[in-house]
């Protein structure tokens, strides 16, 4: 299993922020092929280092071919291109494979 | 399902962070009640945003009264004091539901 991490700080304004995402953003992201799983978080609460992400979303595929294959489709490049209409420059994301322990 | 996502920077030694995590971190967590899933992530790639986190760990508990349940166990208690031996403050970690979509 391989997973897109996305770590989004706070926005300036979280309403515009949130109905974007909700109304435009998820859309376009359920569209992206092979997707396999998406989660976001609700009511991130702090452990550690300061305030937590504002929003959490991890999208999930078979393998990182699959991912890759995602990202460069036509819906890959139109969530990707979506992203800055948002968040602007506030988010941070990764991908890996997980490892079960 | 709740999860707790802890997110670790580099660290100055590498190999003396995967060591004691390996050796000491991973079965203080693996240890802790109602714990559903444990995953780090392998080969974190950038996409946005910087550099990716060094060490992405995600536990998994069923809901937040099994997940505090777990944390204010001894274990639970055991597995947060191990952190700063081995990460200094180098760690953001936060918990939240997640939501399917």
């Amino acid at each position: 299993m391989v997973r897109f991490l996305v770590l989004y700080d706070k926005p300036d304004d979280p309403a515009a922020f949130d109905r974007h995402y909700r109304e435009v953003h998820i859309p376009l992201a359920k569209k992206l092929p092979g997707l396999r799983r998406y989660t976001v978080s609700r009511e991130a609460g702090k452990v550690r280092g300061g305030h937590p992400y504002y929003l959490v979303a991890e999208l999930d595929w078979d393998d990182m071919d699959s991912l890759r294959s995602a990202f460069a489709s036509p819906e890959g490049q139109a969530t990707a291109a979506d992203v800055p209409k948002f968040a602007g420059d506030r988010v941070r994301s990764m991908i890996y494979e997980l490892e079960d322990l």
